[in-house]
């Protein structure tokens, strides 16, 4: 069983569940911090472990231009590559190639980018993009789809949906032809030597595997726990694998046209898939009718299905999706304002640059418990921001983070518990 | 007692010992990493501690202008501001006056200099550069001296010695008068408020006093183990402290002159200090004159103190001054490189950057046990420098650090085996 999606709890439209992904299961409602380039920028893959961080998320057009699909594919995946044995989810890499290229051009067959990094040129089509994320060799990986930019009139936003849609059909034909050529996979006979390699099967949340000072040593996982065996030698491992394939999640389109939403979910769902996205929103339309055009979509959508929306959002927006039935959610928000001094805590927002805290020797947020919090004054952190130390980055970013996952920790608590009122 | 230097093994003219601050005690030979605004560039302390470090070096010159000593002073100093609970060295700022400032102004009085950060017009003399080190409260403190320029003539070299020597005195002068004022002392009654006043007593390595999450509860420290009172009210705890305070040591200079040098480290040893530096090296003269001139000065400082020798150097300069009898170093070095990717390994110099380690699955150094080493490919680590991600600085210098702590580590166990020949 590569892919499971158990609803635990309901509460009003919230549901509370788990993922099960062949790297370890995941609570929902989730937040998915991003790794953009196979790093949280600034934070160690163990302070991640330690956060209670259950799933990331990589950005396939980033990592398609550095250090290229191959490079990782070679190394055991994206898991392998950055050493993180619990769960990845890919975008398909269309909305950078929209939010990132204002040159692109898109026909039928696909876009064609030019890197932002060095100006060259560059296709994806849905098979590319496909061939791309089962490289990468995330858990979950999205169809290729068009970002419908905002506003858009029906016209142009039909059109965009449509596109889609084929798109969606070539993304899960391509995806069913070839999904066994993920490097964890074993159904193609497929192999691979080195420490990637030892990233495999269901690594549960809290057991982290790390890679032995010999580099290639097999490690203790799961997998050799279970009775399967590793032949343990340096360089050579191969272990038994499961056989576990990626999942392919659609995309729902239409831009803010309550009907389009409709049928683009509709028609999705007649593909099939084993989850669905809402794309297209956070392209600057207003919050209100953000939250219009997900809950209109969220009435089409499979109750017994993951629903991934895009992008979103701050701490309150996370709540209130959680709260209309989303199960998954991404954003930049928490990391990028990090590095921008803006902190979440239970006391509202703190721009921490501001001279005001350069005597606070409280914590930052009292009421958090993240290493940060427990550690450092506000004055040390207002002096690391303004001195531009490196490290300001480093622990803004573990407490931004902490702050969203607590923040998801008491949702799903609040709707274990069948509080969900009280809570939100 | 506030510093006691034992001597435990010696092995033809290196010795290891230990060195007992009120923040704990420090096996020497010892590495003293540099963390310049009281942050050692990009590593959480947490790590530090995980990583051994027993004593921190931090730059008078650089606090002194930001954040600025009264406020370090007012955060329970650099102990608490930083929350470091182990031993602090803090430099005169002698040096960086010097190297930082072109059109700086030498008195007989101190020093005018102009900020690097603004421009801004300072003065520093021994009473002040005194005054704002014991506000920052460093375990070990150093006389404000000249650093001489290389190359100097023996006129230049002389005068500037003799400079030193008048300042030397002054420092000590000022220092007596005045070393019941540290943060942490309560000789004088001094008091403070909030998380730095919990930074006190002789936390002993690998026992990391960290703030509870009500961030101005006081702490379980080994002062309150040992019985005494700690109020443990948020924002009044007044630790009862044992009668502590910094030391001050000398330092010789002298230029390249080796009667020069000998004559400053009898001079100074006549001023009479707990421990004596050599300044005025790493200046730009060849490595086989450094070597020279700290042969010939050691053999005049007194066996039973400790000798620090300060800004050096690469790995095995470090190994070849421990031999030579140093029991104190510090340098810039293996931070410095880890930002521009230089790793060093029990293989040689790795420039990570290369294009020849981009599909390397090697972990850095098979022969490191940091937590770098075990978890992370090569690979991953040149993705990481040449994206330009923060985690590369991150994990590079936690990589560095971790080499030169083990360098050291190494050195004192040959010395105790009494196997100095075979280690070096």
């Amino acid at each position: 069983m590569s892919f499971e999606f158990q609803i635990e709890s309901t509460s009003s439209r919230t549901r509370a569940g788990r993922l099960i992904t062949p790297h370890g299961e995941i609570e929902t409602p989730v937040f998915m911090p991003v790794g953009t380039l196979a790093s949280v920028k600034g934070v160690p893959q163990d302070t991640l472990e330690e956060l209670g961080v259950q799933i990331l998320l990589g950005n396939t057009y980033h990592l398609y231009l550095r250090p290229g699909v191959e490079t990782v594919r070679k190394l055991g995946g994206l898991h392998g590559f950055m050493s993180w044995p619990r769960a990845i989810l890919t975008d398909s890499g269309g909305f950078q190639v929209f939010s990132l290229n204002e040159l692109r051009k898109v026909t039928e067959e696909g876009v064609t980018f030019r890197s932002h990094l060095d100006g060259g040129s560059h296709f994806f089509s849905p098979e590319s993009a496909m061939a791309a994320q089962i490289g990468l060799g995330a858990d979950i990986i999205m169809a290729f789809d068009e970002c419908t930019e905002f506003p858009a009139d029906r016209a142009r936003a039909k059109a965009s949906m449509e596109l889609t849609l084929r798109w969606a059909e070539r993304s899960k034909k391509y995806f069913e032809k070839h999904k066994e050529e993920v490097p964890w996979s074993t159904a193609s006979g497929f192999r691979l030597a080195g420490p990637g390699s030892a990233y495999v099967g269901t690594a549960a949340p809290g057991c982290p595997v790390e890679r032995s000072s010999t580099a290639f040593d097999s490690v203790t996982s799961p997998v050799e726990e279970s009775g399967l065996r590793s032949d343990g030698q340096p360089g050579t491992a191969v272990p038994t694998y499961s056989e576990q394939t990626q999942s392919l999640f659609g995309i729902v389109q239409g831009g803010m046209d309550l009907e389009l939403r409709k049928e683009s979910a509709l028609r999705t769902i007649e593909i099939g898939f084993p989850g669905y996205a809402i794309g297209g929103l956070s392209v600057g339309e207003p919050r209100n009718l953000t939250r219009e055009v997900v809950e209109a979509t969220l009435e089409h959508l499979p109750a017994d299905k993951p629903r991934y929306l895009m992008g979103v959002g701050t701490p309150e927006e996370i709540v209130e999706y959680s709260r209309l039935g989303i199960d998954m959610m991404d954003c930049v928000l928490p990391t990028r304002a990090a590095r921008h001094g803006l902190l979440f805590t239970s006391e509202g927002r703190v721009s921490i640059k501001q001279a005001r805290y350069a005597q606070d020797q409280g914590a930052l947020d009292p009421k958090c418990g993240c290493r940060v919090c427990r550690r450092y004054s506000r004055a040390y952190l207002r002096h690391l921001y303004a001195s531009n130390e490196v490290l300001a980055q480093v622990l803004n970013t573990i407490h931004n983070l902490s702050f969203y996952l607590d923040t998801m920790r008491r949702v799903r608590h609040s709707i274990r518990l069948g509080e969900e009122s009280r809570f939100f």
